[in-house]
């Protein structure tokens, strides 16, 4: 038996399994590592500048002459002033005293917010095959653009309603996020509560009702829940979790220890970090920006307001001061190259059902 | 090839599906129905009367041999006082008067509460042998009284914990309950944040930490999601929303109409209705409720406060003030027997896997 199905055609890849896009944790070495593999990786750029995304893509191809995605954000950047963020900065300024960071006052706005429109001309001029992208569906324009050079086009959906306007649009395949999902939810229609969809109703709804290729993400860390996405009509996974311990994530270790040993009811959803709601474990910072009763900014400012904190924490590998991005299905992720964990989902599932 | 497994062999069933337990929708004769086709029907009655816990038990029975399940609520009554009650008390006259609903105000307080411990002589005395729980675990002289008349206990778990207490209290069988499950979630550890567990994360998580067989529920209405729950580990699933339209089902049709046409993102957890967590389609009651902000009674108070208002609404097909319980995986659920119901799962997962 083989693994080539419509997505492994579309995709020109050996098996059907993506590496979801964690921007702060996925590297070039493990998107490289992953497409060497046969599978997908991703190359997470989303708000990053059009240098940093062009050395990423760069360094990414000198690693790997298979297709790997590029994941953009395509969210929209708000107006704001100073003022808007004063309440949130002083919060910051006062939790990173007592927390024993040095951050200066003028850390926290000196950040320049950048969107996927910043980043088309450098895809277009790398001659990126697969780009995904997430927050939101890219304008028409850049569709257009990636669509005449060649690019299919992976977008992320949490509702059958996003899934519908996606594929309204022309994009080529759709990434279904269920509640499970670590990291940000995709969500980008906002006139609605938050949908929180567990992928065992998600999947099979969307694929009654748009005829392109779904990829089910959320939840999917071995053999059986691949085999499981597959019966609900998927016809691809993207595994984000599993990869956070490898050593080609650039996770700080404790962040990773947390992840490894990560129970059920340990992750929580969040807009503490970024302004966008997101899954990770549970940790101090988010719990005294929730409690503390000052508006959160959207994203990208709350992103940019916590960047410094983050960062700093990050050095110290201090895991109660950073996101801590996690999916329902953590726990027992190991520490292995990722070409390890990847070859042992192939390899698990070809025991089973092969 | 056979559906027979460890499940099938414990119920004495011939297909390891079991009807989910309705208060308020199931009957005896869906319960009849769903054993007679070789399933496993459940019978719902937690918090009744002994006498009417008796009665429907009996009616049960006339209109089956096979084996069904009696499923009781394992909660505790909190104590309280009028005072308590008071502010919902209020709020629920005012909103009865501005439906143009005629509630006394001593409706609203003339209840009596039961659970499981007025129940447990009336199943000895009937002789039933499957017995079903959620909202907690029954206390270990109920356990020992069933287990000592050859009773088979099914207890509910929302998260991993749950599934392991469960299984310390000698619980035969767990009910895996996802997030997408509709009606009231079964979470009984109460000192952390309510478990919102997506079940393709639930599922293989509880079947890796305890050694009983797992029963899925959440999600399930086809023979895919049947076959992926197997994937993930259950020896069987549970489905309830796809019985709310049958015609044994005492769903009023504005509800039922509602289920057939219900979307993804129109169910939301809610605890307006009884005082517990659960998932159904949202309306009017349950907005007003949660946006007057009052405390709302924990459960049964506000279940018993609510009652003959939603008796009421229900006589006059009022689907705005009677609460909609429904699954993620709600909409075209059809009006048919219950039979045809449960049948046509059989053949849909024949015809694809055997």
């Amino acid at each position: 038996m083989t693994w080539t199905n419509i997505l492994t055609d579309i995709l020109q890849v050996a098996y059907p399994i993506i590496q979801a896009p964690m921007l702060g944790v996925s590297t070039p070495e493990m998107a490289a590592a992953v497409s060497n593999e046969g599978g997908l990786g991703s190359l997470p750029v989303g708000g990053l500048s059009p240098e940093v995304t062009k050395q990423l893509i760069r360094k990414t191809k000198n690693l790997t002459d298979k297709p790997f995605a590029v994941n953009l954000f395509a969210h929209e950047i708000p107006t704001y002033t100073k003022y808007d963020l004063e309440p949130m900065r002083k919060l910051l300024l006062q939790l990173a005293n007592k927390r024993g960071y040095n951050l200066a006052e003028d850390d926290l706005t000196n950040v320049k917010f950048y969107n996927h429109l910043d980043q088309i001309d450098i895809l277009t001029e790398e001659k990126i095959s697969l780009v995904s992208f997430t927050f939101g569906c890219l304008d028409p324009k850049s569709i257009q653009t990636l669509k005449q050079n060649a690019c299919t086009l992976i977008g992320t959906a949490t509702c059958v309603q996003e899934a519908l306007f996606l594929q309204q649009q022309d994009i080529d395949l759709i990434a279904v996020q269920g509640i499970e999902a670590g990291g940000h939810r995709g969500t980008f229609i906002e006139d609605m509560p938050l949908p929180q969809i567990g992928l065992f109703s998600l999947l099979p709804q969307v694929k009654r009702m748009v005829h392109i290729p779904c990829i089910a993400a959320g939840g999917i860390n071995s053999a059986q829940t691949i085999k499981a996405a597959f019966e609900l009509g998927a016809s691809g996974v993207q595994i984000g979790t599993a990869f956070i311990g490898t050593n080609e994530s650039v996770a700080i270790t404790s962040y990773k220890n947390k992840v490894d040993v990560a129970k059920d009811t340990d992750t929580t959803l969040t807009k503490a970090f970024s302004g966008r709601w997101a899954r990770g474990i549970k940790n101090e910072m988010m719990h005294e920006i929730e409690q503390a009763g000052i508006p959160i900014p959207p994203y990208p400012l709350q992103n940019g307001l916590t960047a410094n904190l983050r960062k700093l924490a990050q050095q110290r590998n201090d895991s109660e001061y950073t996101s801590l991005w996690a999916g329902q299905s953590a726990g027992k992720t190991g520490f292995l190259e990722t070409n390890e964990v990847f070859k042992d989902l192939v390899k698990q599932y070809e025991r089973l059902y092969k």
